[in-house]
């Protein structure tokens, strides 16, 4: 596996969030996180079809405010915890900072996906969204 | 959204299977899938601390050998099922074609791996791995 390979990432959509600061989140969706709107690119608008309001989905985002070269943390920053391997937590802080979250469609307008609970900030920017299957 | 932007991501492992091509692939991996190893590149071992045998995690992969212009698929290659948003199926061929696999640690080795079940075939690479959490 040669160093020198990489892939780009493009966003498909954006978070529209009342939740401005990485400080302010919560560190799980279910921890008291908003509903916030998707703002997915119109190029994208076919990739859509087929989703329902009720329906669950899991979203990937790119966490743009993380360190890319932390490789131990604390998790939940917590210092009582000790230092733990980031493949070991869901911290946003790892090599590639992809962030997972499973929320409810609540409202579709066009492009613009109405969806919750969601810990990310404002402007984080997604790069998939795909459903959650049954079991 | 500015369509210009986009984030580089690096591969942090890659599996190595008896799976060698995509149309030997079940399409998820509780479908008959094989146990692999992942080779973890070394730079990456801190990161692995904590990941323990019998554990479940989250493996984000690359899926090289998608196409990442189409936008509706027939889900499950069924031309029976309706042209769907690639966004409301898990078909590989999606803008960003990242796969999630949910796996359980089957033996540590170094910085080697064995999980499985995992669809995935040989050479894929891994972009991130996380525990499941609990509900």
């Amino acid at each position: 596996m040669p160093a020198r390979i990489s892939f780009t990432l493009r966003p498909v959509a954006v978070v529209r969030s009342s939740l401005k600061h990485r400080r302010d989140a919560p560190r799980q969706g279910r921890e008291g996180a908003p509903d916030v709107w998707l703002d997915v690119a119109p190029q994208f608008a076919k990739a859509l079809h087929g989703i329902a309001v009720g329906q669950e989905l899991i979203l990937i985002t790119w966490l743009h405010h993380a360190s890319r070269s932390t490789l131990k943390v604390h998790p939940r920053c917590d210092k009582k915890m000790p230092l733990t391997g980031v493949f070991a937590t869901r911290s946003p802080d790892r090599p590639n900072p992809l962030g997972l979250h499973e929320v409810r469609v609540l409202e579709i307008a066009g492009t613009r996906l109405k969806v919750g609970p969601l810990e990310a900030i404002d402007g984080t920017p997604v790069v998939d969204i795909k459903p959650i299957l049954c079991p």
